[in-house]
C-alpha cells in the first residue's frame, strides 16, 4: 500500500492527541498545520491573564512536542480554504493534498454582531489576548493611583467580567483575589481592596452546566471575595466608558468578555454545512456527510451528545477523546475495520475560584472548597503538557500560594519601539 | 526638621538602589517614577530574546520590591520635564515639588542618525524589544521550513547583528547554539545547523573593553558556533532586504541591533549640559552644577573616571555603586557631613559566549571557557532581584542545559485582536 497523508488542521487539544497517536504508524504520513508555533494549555489561560503563570508555563512549540516522531511535520502557516471535493486545502504558502484531513482549528470569541465591543472587552483566547488582559487589569490599578479625581479613581477601580461560565467565574474570582491579598499592600493612595468587580451573566445562575447547589456555592465563593453577581442581566452596550446592563450604566475601565464563542470561519468558508456558531455538522463517527476522509474535532465540531440531546461542551477532555477516536478510525479505515461511533466519556467538571476554592462534579459526587480546589489542582498539573511545563507550575503555584505574590506582574506594552525615549510614547 | 522630599526617576539599577538605601531614613519621604511597572534585570535581558527565559523571569514590580518602605512611594507615570530652577518636574499626571532629584532613566538605542533602521533591526533594552526579536528569530525558521525557494531560504537563514560589545556577542552566541543544538532536531526541510550568523564590528576587534586575547578567544569561541565575525566593517545601510556592510550587500530577513545607545531625552530637553549623547554633565559628587541637590546616575550620567580618564561604562555595577553613593550623599547633608567625591570601584567585566563559555576579566586576572561561564553564572544568579526570580532561573538555565532546550520558544504577535479566526490576520 501507499503511503496515506493525513492533515492536521489546528495544535490545540484535538489535533495534537490525534498526530501522537498516529505517530509511527507504518503506512501513514502526518502534517499538522498551525498558524501559531505553539500548543496552548488553555484551561489555565486565565493565570497568564491574571498574573500567576508567564505565557511560556502553559505553552509550548508544536513543533518541539512531535520532534522525535519521523513520520511527523509541522508547518507553521495558515489555511485559508479546504477543496473537499479535490482533497486538498489552501494555505497561505502551499496547496497541500491530503487522503485524510482532520479540522480542529477551535473557536473564537462572539460578541454577537457587535465586533465593535472586542476593542473595549477583550476575550480570553491567546497569550496575546492574556497579557492584554494583564495589561489592563494592572494598569487600572497603577492609574488608580496616580489619580486626584474620586470619579475617575471609582471608574478605574471598576472590574465588569460578562458571562457566567468557568472562564468568567474563573476570571472574577482571580481579580477579587489579587486586588484584596496581592496588591492591597503595594499601594499608598488607594486601598486596592475596595475594587469593585461585577460578574454579569445573561441566564437565571452562573455555571449552569454545574447543579444548582454547586452554583449557588460558588457565588458565595465569588462574594467572599468581593464580587457581586448579577444574573438575568444583559449587556447591551460596551464602550470606553463602561457597560449598560439591562438599563442601567457601570462606568468601568476594564471589561473583560467570556460570553459567547464562535467556531472559526474555515466551516463556513469552505462551505460545509454548518450550524449557527459556524460548527461543521459530522455524523455519528466525527466524519462531514459525503466526506468520509475529512473528520472534524473539537470547539469546531457540531456534535450532539445521543445521550443527552445536547451539544458537547468545548473543553479540553472532548477535543481530546475526539482527536483520538479520529487517529483510531483512520487506522480502523487502513486495517479495514469499522470506525464504531464516539461516545463522550464525561470525567467530571470543575471550575476554581479564587486562591484555593474550587466547585468539581464528576457524575452525582460533588465536592466544594478546598478540597475540591486540592482535586483542581492535581488534575490540572497532570494533564499539562510536559515536564518541564508541570514543574515550573507547580512551583509557581506553591511560590504564590505561601506567599499571596503573583510572579508576572509585568504591564508590557504592545509597542517594542524605542521605550527608553520618554519623547515617543 | 521638615520631612525632605526625595524624587528618584527610573527604577532601574540606579534608582532601585538609591529608594532602597534611602528607605526607613527618618525626616525622608521618597517617590520612585517609573513610566514602567517593572524593573529590569537588564544583564539577562539577552536569554529572553533568545527564548531561554521568560519575561518575568527577569523582571519584577517595582511597587512590590518596595512595598515593605513605609516612607517610598512608587508612581508609575512618565516624567517629561525638570524645572530645575522652581525644584519641580512635570509628568504627563501632576507636577511634583522635590527637595532633592536623582535622575537616572538610562539609555536607549542609537542609530546614528538612521532612525529608519529600527523598523529592520530592533534593539534589546525592553521586554517589548527581547520578545519581538525572539518573535523575529523564531519565526525566521519558521518560515524558512515552508518555503520552497532556495534564495529566499537563505535570506531567512541569515542573521546579521550588529555592534561587537558584550550584547551583540551574547546575541550572536545565542542565535548559533539555539540553531545547532536546539533548533536542528526539530526541522524536517531545513537544517537549522546550516543557519549563517555574521557578528559585525567596526572596530578592529570585537569587545574591545577586554585584554586582546580575551578578545581572540570570545572570536574563537563564536566560530566554533558557526558565527563569523566581520571586523572593521561599517553598516551603510539597513533595510528590508538586509544590511550593506562596507560595499557589500548581506540579504538577510533578521538583522538585530546592539550598536550605539544614547541618554533619554530628558536631559536636553529639560535643559541640562549634556555631552553628544545626550548623557549630563556632573560634578565629582555626581550632582549637576549649579543644582546640587540634583543628581545623575547610570546610563545618564556624563562621568569621566579620574583614574582612566574614561566615561564609565553602562553597566549594572556602575549603576549601582552611583545609585547607592548619591543616598549616602542625601543622608550625609541632613547630617551636616561632606558628601565626599565618588569612585568606581571596577569588580571585573565579564560576557558570555552560547551555552557553557564566558570570559572574565578582573584587574589581570582572566579566565575562559566553561569556568569563566561558571563564575558568570553565580554572579548573576547572586545578583539577579527576589529569592523567587533566583529560583527559577536556576532551574531553567539547569533545565536547558541537561535538556539543549529551550523553555520560552512562544512566537507571540503585536495583535491581541480575534487571532482566533484565520480571515482577520
Amino acid at each position: 500500500m501507499d503511503d496515506k497523508h493525513v492533515v492536521i488542521v489546528g495544535g490545540g487539544f484535538a489535533g495534537l492527541n490525534a498526530a501522537k497517536q498516529l505517530a509511527d504508524r507504518r503506512g501513514l504520513t502526518v502534517t499538522l498545520i498551525d498558524r501559531r508555533n505553539h500548543h496552548l494549555f488553555q484551561p489555565l489561560l486565565y493565570q497568564v491573564a491574571m498574573a500567576g503563570l508567564s505565557p511560556a508555563d502553559i505553552a509550548a512549540p508544536i513543533r518541539s512536542i512531535l520532534s522525535r516522531h519521523e513520520n511527523v511535520r509541522v508547518i507553521n502557516s495558515e489555511v485559508t480554504r479546504v477543496d473537499a471535493e479535490n482533497n486538498q486545502l489552501q494555505t497561505t504558502d502551499e496547496d497541500i493534498d491530503y487522503d485524510y484531513l482532520l479540522l480542529a482549528c477551535g473557536a473564537m470569541h462572539s460578541y454577537f454582531g457587535h465586533d465593535e465591543w472586542e476593542e473595549h472587552a477583550p476575550g480570553l483566547k491567546s497569550i496575546e489576548q492574556a497579557t492584554e488582559i494583564r495589561r489592563r487589569v494592572l494598569s487600572a490599578f497603577e492609574r488608580a493611583e496616580v489619580t486626584h479625581d474620586a470619579d475617575d479613581r471609582r471608574r478605574l477601580l471598576t472590574f465588569v467580567v460578562v458571562g457566567g461560565g468557568p472562564t468568567g467565574v474563573e476570571l472574577a474570582g482571580a481579580i477579587g483575589e489579587m486586588s484584596r491579598f496581592t496588591l492591597a499592600r503595594d499601594f499608598r493612595n488607594i486601598d486596592a481592596k475596595l475594587a469593585r468587580i461585577i460578574l454579569i451573566e445573561a441566564g437565571p445562575r452562573i455555571l449552569p452546566m454545574f447543579a444548582q447547589k454547586l452554583s449557588a456555592r460558588a457565588t458565595r465563593d465569588l462574594e467572599s471575595l468581593g464580587v457581586q453577581v448579577w444574573t438575568d442581566s444583559s449587556v447591551t452596550e460596551i464602550n470606553a466608558d463602561g457597560v449598560d446592563v439591562s438599563g442601567e450604566t457601570i462606568r468601568s475601565a476594564t471589561v473583560l468578555w467570556a460570553a459567547g464563542v464562535k467556531a472559526s470561519a474555515l466551516g463556513t468558508d469552505s462551505g460545509f454545512d454548518c450550524d449557527r456558531a459556524g460548527r461543521i455538522h459530522v455524523g455519528s463517527d466525527l466524519s462531514v456527510p459525503l466526506h468520509s476522509n475529512v473528520f472534524v474535532a473539537g470547539d469546531q465540531c457540531a456534535f450532539v451528545d445521543p445521550e443527552t440531546e445536547r451539544q458537547l461542551p468545548g473543553i479540553a477532555p472532548v477535543a481530546t477523546q475526539q482527536g483520538r477516536f479520529i487517529a483510531a478510525a483512520i487506522v480502523a479505515d487502513r486495517q479495514q475495520q469499522p470506525r464504531g461511533e464516539f461516545r463522550y466519556r464525561d470525567k467530571g467538571q470543575m471550575a476554581t475560584i479564587g486562591r484555593s476554592r474550587a466547585i468539581t462534579e464528576v457524575g452525582k459526587f460533588r465536592l466544594t472548597g478546598l478540597f475540591a480546589w486540592l482535586v483542581w489542582l492535581v488534575v490540572h498539573i497532570y494533564f499539562l503538557t510536559g515536564f518541564r511545563n508541570r514543574l515550573f507550575v507547580v512551583l509557581s503555584w506553591a511560590w504564590s500560594f505561601f506567599t499571596f505574590r503573583r510572579g508576572a506582574r509585568l504591564i508590557v506594552s504592545k509597542n517594542w519601539r524605542s521605550y527608553s525615549d520618554p519623547k515617543s510614547s
